[in-house]
This record gives C-alpha cells, sequence and structure tokens, in this order.
C-alpha cells in the first residue's frame, strides 16, 4: 500500500514567488506542490499538500493525518517562531516529523533563529529552497523503507 | 437563577486521551466534560463546555460571555505561553477567571513555565488532572455563593 | 482616482468604548470607523475598515490589499507584540504600512513594549486615542500626494 | 485506617487577618485551621497543622512527615521563592505534595513569581485565599482513594 | 488668547539636511521651524521652536515651559535614548508632551529602540519626517480645544 | 511617653570586630550598642538592641515589635540579599524601617549590591559604620517628633 | 579653621517643593539650603551649595572642590542613574564624597535602582528627604573630627 | 569534467558506530565515507572524505578547497558551535557550503543549539543520520547543474 | 597536640541513605560520620561532625570553630545555593575550608551549579560520594603538615 | 596646504597627571598637547587641541570640525560610555575618526569596556597613553597622504 | 593486572612554576609526575602522563584510552572552559573521569567558573594544588577496587 | 643589543589579499611581512613574523617568546574571541603585548566585539590595516627605549 505524506505550509507561503524574491526565489507554492508531486511519484508515495494562514487551521490538520498520513513535512513559516500549539500538535500525533524552511533562517533576523518544530521534528532543512521540500520526501521515504524492511 | 461558567479548552485539548498519557492521562475531554456536568449540577451552575484550536475563536468565545457568564474557567493549553489576545480578551469581560492546567507546567520544559492567562485569573490550579477542573468549579461557586450572600 | 486604505484592527478591538475605559476611552469601533470614514472623504481617500480576532483571517486580508489598496493604517492589538505572520505579511506586500495604537505601549507592561508590526511600518503613532487614526490617514494622504506629484 | 496530612505555613502566615489585608484578607490562621479541620474531617482525614517562620524548622517538620503522614500541604510563604532546602525535603520524603498560596503569585512582584516549591509539587493551587486549603485536601482524598481502590 | 507650544529639538539637528539624508532626508531644522510656524498659525497656536546640543539646556528650556507654554512637542535626537534628566523634567512640569522622531527608530540600532522621553510623553510619532511635528501640532491642538470644550 | 526603637542585627554581626577588619573596622557590637543606647537616651528613646544568625528569629522579633516599638533599625547582614521573610514581616507590621549597612554594600561583590530589605524600608543608610546606626536613630527621632506634633 | 563642604544638587533639584511633591515633599531647594547652613554652622562647617542642569558644570564644580573644599555632598539626581562623568570626576578629586536622594531610589523603577555616585561614595543615604542632607553634614564633620583628633 | 566535494569530519566523528549510539548510530565513519562515494559517483561528483579532531587542521583543509574543490559538505561536530576560525575559513573561500549533522541539535544541550557554522553555509540538514550528507550532496549536484545550465 | 576539623552537614544530610538514592548512594550519615572518624584518626586529626538543618545554627558553628578548630569541612547541602550567611560566615573565621559534596552538583539543576561557599573555600572536592569526606580529610592533613613544618 | 585636525579631549581629561596617577600616569593635558603641535609638525599637520567636560560643547565642536578639518582624533573620557550624542555627531560630519584612550579601557570596570565612539571610529588606539595620540596621528597623515595619491 | 590511567594537562600546564606562582605555586609539571608515578605505584595503578597545548591532540589521547585505560584524570587547563571537543571525546569514550584544577576556579574570572569537563566527569577536585592529583588517583583507586570486589 | 619582538599571526590570516577584500584589503600576509620587517629595521628591532591556523601552536610559539623575545605584537584573528589558552599563555610568558586588529572589530558581528587577548595586553589598536602592526612596532620600541633609559 502506498504511504501518505501530509505536506503543510503556514502563513504567506501562499505568496511564494511574488514576496521579497531576493529571499525566497521566484518559484511559486503551485511550482513547489508540482513538483513535490512529481518527485513522490517516483518514491511511490501520495501527497496532500495544504497551506493556511491561521495557527488552529494548521493544528487541526496536523490533528487529522494521525490516521491517514505516514509522515508530515511541515514548513511552518512566520509559525515557526511563535506557535508552542503547532509543536504540541506534532508532539500529540508522534508521526514522522521533516521541517522544511527554504531559506536558512540562521542567517535573517535573531528572533528567526529558534524553532519551536525542531524540538518535534526527526530531521531538519533548510535554505536549500524548494529541493529542501523532495530532500525531505527522500528522507520520508528511506526511513519508510527502513521500517518496513526491519518488520 | 442558575450561573452559568464558560469553560474553555485550548488547542490540543479534544486529542486528551490519545496524546502524551504519561502527561495527560487517559481521560477523553467528552470524559471531562460529563464529569463537569455531573459536578456543576451537585453546585447549581450551568455549564457551557468548548475546545477550540484557533485563537481567534476562543478570544470570541470569551467575549461573548460577558453578556451570558458568571465565570470562564480556562485551560489554554499552548496559547498559555504565547496568547496576549486571550489575556486582553480576558481582561476586558471582567468576569471571574480560574485557571486550570492538567499537568504541572513548572515541572516541565522552560516555555511553558511563564503564562499570560495568570495576569488576568483569579485562582490558577494545576497539576491535578481533570479534577482540577472541578475543584475550579468549587471556587467558582463558592464565590458566586458569597458575593449573592453579601448581597 | 481615488487611492484605497485597508484599515485592519486586530483582537479585541469590537470591545472598544466598553473595555478597560480608563487606558482605551469611550468611543466604540463604530465610532472610529464613522470619523475615519468622514475624514478620509475629505482627503479624497476610500477606506476599507476591518476588525479581526484571529492571527490568520487578518493576515489574509493584508495579502488581499496588495492588489486592491495604497496603504494599510494597522492597530494589530495584542498581535502586535506576539505575530510575526502578521509582520511577514506586511512586509510581503510592500504597501505603505502606519501603525496605529489607541494607548501608549511604553507606559504599559514590559511586554506590550516590543512591536513586531514596526519592523514593517513606515510610521508609528501611539497614544493619541482615536485621532492617531486620522493622523494616520493624514500620512498616507500626504505622502500618496507627493508621489503623485513627482511623477 | 484514617490517613494523615501534614499541612505546613511558611514565615508570616502567623499573622494572617492583621497582615496587608488587601492582599491575604481578614481570615486568622487559626480560622483556616478550624476550616481544615472540619473539611478533613468530612474527608475521613487526620490533619496536622502547624506553622514556623524558621526554614530548618520547617525542613524537619517535613522529614519527620515520612513516617506518619501521607500527604502535605504547604503554603512556604516567603520560602517558596528562595528555599531550595525545603525543596529538597519535599523530594526527600517522597510523599505527595500540594502547594498552595492565598494570593496569585503571578500577579505581584517579579521575584514571587518562581517557585522552588511547584519542583517538587504534585498540585499547584493559587489565588483561591483559605479555600485553596480545602480544594487542597479535596485533591489529596480524591487521589489516597484511587491508590486505595487500585490496591 | 493663543495657547503656546514648546517645540525642542535635541542635538545633531541642528545639522538636518546635511547630515545622512537617507535617513533623516534633505529638509533643514529651518525648513522645519517655517513648516511648524505656518501650520500652527493655522491652528491658532504660538510656537517656540528650539535646538541645543545640550542636555542641561533642554532640561532648563522645559522648566521655563512651565509658566508659559500649553505642550511641548520634543523630539531629543539621541537623548531619548541616554537623558533621564530630561525624562524627570518633563515629569516635573506636568504638561501635555508629544514625543517626536523623523525616522522610525525601531527600524534602527538596538540601542535606539529605547526612549526614556516615552514614559512622560502622551503620544509618540515616529518615522514620519517632518510631517511629524506637523501632526503632533495638530494633536495638541485637538486636545486643548476638548479641554476648552469642557471648561 | 518615650518610643521604643527596636534594632535588629542579623547574621555574623556578633563577629564585629574581629571580622573581615578592613571592611567593618574594630568595634564591636557590644560597643555600638552602648553608642546607641547613649545616643537613644539623647532623642528620648527606648531600644530593643538584638542579634541572631536565624533567620526566622529575626522575622519573628520583628513581628512582636509590633505591639510594642514605634520603629525597626535593621543592618540584616548576609540577609538583606537573600531573605524575603524578613521583607515580608517588615511589610507586615508596617512600621516605621530604617536599614543600615555599616560599609558601601554598592562596592562589594555584585550579589551584595541588591537588597530586598529596601523594598520595605524608609530610609537606608550605608557606609558609615557604627555611625549609621546613630544617624537612623536620629532619622527616627525626627520622623515621630513631627508625626506627634501634627497630632 | 572651618572645613568647606560643597553641596551638590543635579538636574530638576531646583523644581524642588513644586515637582511630584508625593515623591519628594513640598520643600523647596532655598529651603534645603537654609537647612543646611544653620545645620552646618553647629558643626563649624562652611557650606558651598550649589545646583546645576548641566552634567559637564556639576563635573567642573567637583575638579574645583579639590582646592577648597574637605567634602562633597551630592544628590546628582537623574545623573546619578547616567553619568559616569560625575562618577569620574568624584574619584579623581579623591575627596569624601556623601552621596544623598530624597527618596527611596529602591522603590522606584528599575533604571533608579543603579548609581554611579555610590562607587565613589564614603557613605549612601537615601530616603530620608532634606534631613539626609543634614544627616551627611553631621557624617561629614563626625569623619573631619575623628581624622584631626588622629592627627 | 567532474566536480570535486570536500566532505570534512570534525572531532570525535571518527569514533562513530563505538559512540553514544542512541544518539549517533551503528554506522562508522567508514561506512558514510562508501555511501558517500557511492552515491557521488552517482551524481558525477568526486569526493574527498576528511576527518580530524584539530581545529587548525579543518581550517586548513577548508582554505586549500579554494583551488581545487566546488562546495565543502562539512559536518563539524563541536567545532560548530564553538569555532570562529572555521567560520571564518568558509566565508574566506567563498565556496558553497552545506552543513549536515547526524543529531538533531536543537534536541540536545543548549549550548549545541547555536552553530557558527549555520553562517556561512548555503543549506543545514540535521537530524537525518548519514542520509543527512547523501542528501547534501544531491543538493550539491542539483546547485552544480543549475549553474553550469545557465552558463 | 592534635588538630580539630570540625565537618558540616547541611540540610537534609540527616536522610542520607533513605533520600534519592539513585544521587546520593545508600549510606547514611552515621556511615560517614564513622569512616571520618577511623580516617581522621589515621590522620591523626580530631573531628567534631555535625548536621543541622537550620542555616542559623550552622552559621554559629562555624563561628565557634575560629577557638578551637583547625579546619572546615562543610557540605552545605541546599543552602550552598542559597547562603550569603554561611558564606560570611566561612569569611569572617577565617580558617581553612574544605567544600564537598557528594553528588556531582554540576550536572544537576542549573540552580544546583552555583555555590557561595567556593568563595570562602580552599578546595572544592564533588562528586566522589563519602569518599569526598575522606580526601578533604587528607587535604587538610597535609596542608596542616606543612604548616607545622615551615614554623 | 596644510590639513587640520581636530583632537577632542572629554570630561576630566584636564586633570591629568593628578588623577589616578596609577591609571593615568603622570603627564599634563599641556604635555600631552605640547606633544601632539611637536608631532603634527613632522607630519606637516595643523591641529586644534581643546578639552570641555560638557556633551554638548564636545558636540558642537565635532559639528564645527566639519567645514575646517579633515580628521577628528577624540578621547571622549567617560563619555565614551555613555554618549549617543557625540557618536551622532561623528555619523553626522562624516570625517575621518581616530578613537584615543590613555588606559586599555578593557581591563578596568564592565562598564568601561563599551564605547559608543568605536561605531564611528575608523581606528581604535587604547592603552599606549600618550603616545596614542602621536599614533593616531601618525594613522591620519599616512591616510590622508593615500588618499591624496590616489588623487 | 594493574589497572592503567591517562592523566592529561591542557595548554600552558608545561610552564608550571614559572607562571603566575601566586595562583599555581611553584612546582613544576615534572614535578607533579614523579608526584603522581609515586602515588600510583602505592595504589598499584599505572600511569600515562601527557601535556599538550593542542586541542585535537588531546582529543585523540582521550580516544585512545578507550582501549588501555581504566579512568583519565584530566586538568584541560584553559579548554575547561571552551573545549566542547574535549567534553564530547570524555563522553564517548566512557570512562571514569576525575576534572583537577590546581586552583579554585571559582575564585578567579567569571569566565573559568564554568567548565565543560565537569559535564563527563564523576568527580571535581580544585583548589588543592598538586595534591588533587593525588587525590584523585585515590579515586580512582577506591572505585576500581570496589567495582573489582563486585565481580 | 637588539631586541627581538615575536609577530603572530592567527587563523585564515594567510590568506589576506584574496579573502574578502572589502573588510581586509588587497595586501597579502608577505607584504604586512616586509612593511613589519623594513619599520623595525628602521626602529632596530628584530622581529620573527609568524602564522598558524592552530590554537595549540601559537601557544607554544607565546611560550618559546619568553626566552628570546622582547615584545609580542598579536592579531590572533578568530582566536581572539574564543582563546582563553592564548590568553593564559600571554599572561604566563608577562611580555608586553600589543594586540592589532586589521578591521574595527566594533563595527563587525556582536560575537567579534569580545577579545580574550585583551585582558593581557599593554595597547590595543584595531581598525588600520597593517599600518596597526607598523604603529604597534613604534609603541614597542618607545617602550623599550624608555625602560633602558631608566636603567
Amino acid at each position: 500500500m502506498t504511504a501518505s505524506v501530509l505536506i503543510l505550509n503556514g502563513p504567506n507561503l501562499n505568496l511564494l514567488g511574488t514576496r521579497e524574491p531576493d529571499i525566497y526565489g521566484a518559484e511559486t507554492l503551485a511550482d513547489i506542490e508540482a513538483a513535490c508531486r512529481a518527485h513522490a511519484e517516483g518514491l511511490e508515495l501520495d501527497i496532500d499538500f495544504r497551506q493556511s494562514n491561521t495557527e488552529g487551521e494548521l493544528v487541526g490538520w496536523i490533528q487529522a493525518a494521525r490516521s491517514n498520513a505516514a509522515a508530515v513535512i511541515i514548513n511552518a513559516g512566520a509559525y515557526t517562531h511563535t506557535s508552542v500549539a503547532i509543536l504540541d500538535a506534532l508532539l500529540a500525533v508522534d508521526l514522522m516529523v521533516m521541517e522544511v524552511h527554504l531559506s536558512n533562517i540562521y542567517q535573517r533576523d535573531e528572533f528567526r533563529h529558534h524553532s519551536y518544530i525542531s524540538k518535534a521534528a526527526t530531521g531538519v532543512i533548510c535554505g536549500l529552497g524548494s529541493q529542501g521540500y523532495l530532500l525531505a520526501l527522500d528522507a520520508v521515504a528511506q526511513r519508510l523503507d527502513r521500517n518496513n524492511t526491519k518488520a
């Protein structure tokens, strides 16, 4: 059976391609979704790709993933630095979590250096643009594979 | 006339019973609601028991309580530590406020030691699991009683 | 053509006139909207006046302003101090931003002294009550005028 | 067999009823002892109610409780914020510990926000005046009951 | 009778128009004085416009304003961040105080984010260049008007 | 009727004259008591001069002063920097409090710069050796006198 | 020969009696000077009593005291908290220094708790109003006396 | 022509497979080198795989990479948190830099959360074990490819 | 003449052997006393071995040691981290001081890393259980020996 | 044409040779001026050597230097650590700035380690006594020379 | 079989006897080695005594100890305060570790109070000069003995 | 006899002329050595000019300087901010130390503002490029000269 991966995007990521292009590049979120979909297919993964500006909606989607996803890839945007609620949701569902950031957050404002998400993440990938999502999918695939092989 | 108490539950509390049981126990939020309802009856209090993952929705419910509740019992979950908006709503409606936490937040992560809610709360009860809600109802009842007796 | 200005109000500002009147005065938000509307007319500006308790909704309105407003006047209320998401939205849309606070936030709790909004604002006006909105409109009008004159 | 509860009161609590009544109310410590005694009877608990101004004496009483009490309810007063010795005693005797404060310490001086006692307490109840002691007794009774039922 | 407003300018503001024009613009202090004078006339206010590089001289002028001015508009320049003496003078004379900054100090060096002046100011206006002075005059006029109307 | 003044000395002050003479001088505590007694006589004050190494005993003496003293002069020694219990006792008895230190604590270790006692003291005198006690008696006498004159 | 004492008063102390009377009392600086002069006469001391709002002028007066004064009594007002220049002047002239504050600075704003002057002062007296100046004169007289007796 | 990638490993990484296996896993550094070599071949990259315990040696290898490598993949181990010298070397050679950590450093000791390397890195990958190296190679390959395509 | 060593034990050390055995081991304080006594005999030292839960009593014993002991070995327990009074007593008596801790305090809670005792101690030995006392006796013996040899 | 260099000395430097000679040496400020004058002559530079205790006067002299000096050598004394006004003046005039300190400020009080002047200085020379001024003149001469050669 | 102990000395310890003798005493490192060798013989321990100024070399020696030593006694000198690499090596080899310092580091510069080594050490001995090494050998011997006895 | 000066250069200074030329200029380290050699000749000083990337090697060279150099000029590069070992070596050899930095470290990253070297340096020269080395040689020559003249 094909495993499913929830790919979550936080606030303002819907503006990608138009917003501060020197930091985030010219790709749109739709471009990234398409790239993820193509890449996931090669890895025999299903993806559910979503974006929300609302903390509570992101929390809800993570909760729902418990019953229908094998992993969460999350670029929480600004909520990375402020949301204990999203951290708690990730801790609660107890899925594999991959944290992705398009830019290298450690080279930006001081308040962007701290991530609540990292406390719940297996892996963190940042600074690699949209490729970060694809590498995160690779990491998910490899880990699911390893677990299956063990079983 | 029976007084009404709004009992608010913040993000991820809908997962109770399934989430990190070593910290939060095996009771579900429905169990807690039932226990509160039974206990409130004995105290001749009406309760309005709600949960939301969205900060803004919690703010709205608190605002609405001004006209139809005598007190708010609130377990704000993760928003305890990050939400000035909920603090401001509680300050604005000027009702009796009881802050409840299932676990002892002072024995968990450093960032969970600070509560914005406490700045607006009459009383704080933490670490006593679902019983904390019932004790908070007792405290509300006793205070309403005392006020009535005075009048 | 008349320029349009989005005027945003954050959480609990819908309670104005009823909430902590010693800090915020007796005017309601509707009073402020009316005053803004009258003042804007004199400046030949259109206004779109909104309030929300939800961070994500405010983010969405700011994003939408990109295509139909010339400036944003924002009193983000409690989100002033906690919302990186609103900051990022303001940075992304790259419009003229005027930050307004009814009270002088530098004379209140320590945690209200810091504003994320200020990092994206052209101007900050605080402590002048509802007049702050009108002065912000003046500032917007003067700047739009100056830009037009240059062109 | 009736279980015994040690109720400890720290420095200056002997002045209750005379000291800063706007913060601590008009009840005396004897009033609180009487209320505890009456309430404990209803719960079939014995209580040993004490007060001391001396850190070392409080430490000694906690140590002695190991052999003759089932739980400690402690309002450590000023030592809440400064005494590692009392914390260590509570950790050492390994009894159920309920921390009580008459006032909401989170709304007073900054240096009163931190409690060493909380690191050893099962539950914390603050801001509810003398009722806090009674609720703490309820919490002790319920927990003892639950343990007995299990056994 | 026409009310009088003292407009104070702190150190280095005499260099305006020549100093770091990308931050402060090309207007000279004389230009600002002229604009203020014209604007004040329309508001039926007298103005006394001064600049000094010396903390003690600014303190003296504020003290003198007690007997002959209705309000102080102050751009204290560098002393904003370092002068408790000017703060104390403003607190002592107990006049209406409007704090003005040409640039948005919250987007500059960390040590420029803190203002002692704000602790004594009714309103703060920053980032709006010389227009900030005119808006401050508007705010003064409106408040004086309101007070007169009440009387 | 002669007013009574409690003069309290904290831990290790019984060693005066033998301990770190370069900081505290060669006078013994008995010398200071004698000087105080002689000086108090001239001011028509009775004194009760005591020393203890135990925080709780100092707390008890302060509590007792409520009914038989008009003022407390306190050199709390090391407890100056660590005792919230003594601070609370001083706040509770609500007497005139004069804080005295033999040495200038602001020129010693960093941790000796902070005094809890100062939060309850009318006046603070430090660095003047045993004369500080006499000046404190002068200050008490003048204040009692002023109050009597008013009455 | 009569010894001379320089009594220095910092910024805004010329407003005494008119400024924030709940903190500083109703006495004017002239009243304090008269009281000092009368008291000094009894101690056979000459006094030179001055006030300035300018840091540099205070520095100059301290420097000049080297050749014609035996001690400096200084109430540096706001410069207490900000002036390293006055500290350096006091260190340089190497005279006896008594620091005086009318109010108890440890009970006011956090930024008023730190004093640069204390690093150069023999004694510190605060919270005792104008009597603090007189006690400082007593302290100077006693110390000069002691030194003379030794010689 | 095949591009070359320098893969650097810092102190104690030579112990991999034997050291704290619950954190770092059972793979040896030789295993990782072999996996990298195989993976690099598929990407048509040459690799130069090295380990040193000495900060200065790592600095030297980075310097040398300027003339013979297209990118550096670096797991600086403990030097991640303490070495400004390695940071400066990476800044100086101005190559593409990928930072890799086997474990998620944000879930370990506080002092391991900060990385000097991140200030010079294009991308950061952590928590993915040895697969992190392979993903870093993918990221290097994709970027080199993109640059070639542009030229 | 045999030299005498005061061995002091702070709060809760009387519980040794029963308290948190994974941290402190199974030996009782009586066991340690016996071991010290045997070891001291071999070194021709007399020991006076005491324990108290009260800070003031410990202070008193240290003061008394001036006239009848050559050295103090102190395990101040919780007072290590909070007692300036004990530090001052140790500074005052000016004896050789050896600080001992059973556990390695640098591997426990952050607030246990700081020791006031260390500021007065010649040597510090921690983490070696009861053997730490014996090694401290060795250190005392060697130093007394060296001093005697010199004389 | 000979270039002119403004050499500024801040508060208390007029006391040189008499003040804390173990820190500042026995040379007077006149000695330093003479040495500078002789050295400047050899470098074909004119110097304008000044001292003031008043921050505002130093600001004024820096401002005036814009039209008649090629560089400023400044030993701001105590204002080094507290004056944003002098920093702003130096930034405004945009001349070459050499910061000089007689002593090594990094080996003195913590509050003397920070310099506002350094943010505007090309070079900083400290700890070399009066020779520091001469080396600063050398640095100015070399740079002016280099610029002339380029032109 | 005789157990072997690696005794490591960090940077600048080769200068012992010549360097800051008031802090470190007159013994040379060779003297200490000789004393250790003699003492170890009595304990039936072999020692391997080394010194290096290079962090990486110390790391290497610790790694090598895994296969041929039963314990490490380490005086890491300056690296105590800065080396995470040495800490990681000690954690990795999982041997008994004794940390030794000749002087009492808690009485020296603030930055010398923190030790990374302590996080991996069983015991810490400081302030006892070269005797500290011998006591550390005693501690090692006793522990090895105890383990053998158990087996 | 000609005095000898050790000139030490820390990590990455071998890259000078190629590395971040906007910060460090285009001169190579060989250029600087040549300039130093020429300048030293004029001052009748011998120089020993070295560079290393390894902390331990720099420590060793400083140690060796004790027997064959009269002064050390050191540009420790990145180790300026992190090396207690180099500080200790400089303190141990007790030679004249001149600290040099090419750039003004106080205008770069926050973590580059702190220097351990400064605690051991007589003088600090920064921001003057390679001329800083020559001025440091001047300072050494003048001091050696002065010492000789005294002898």
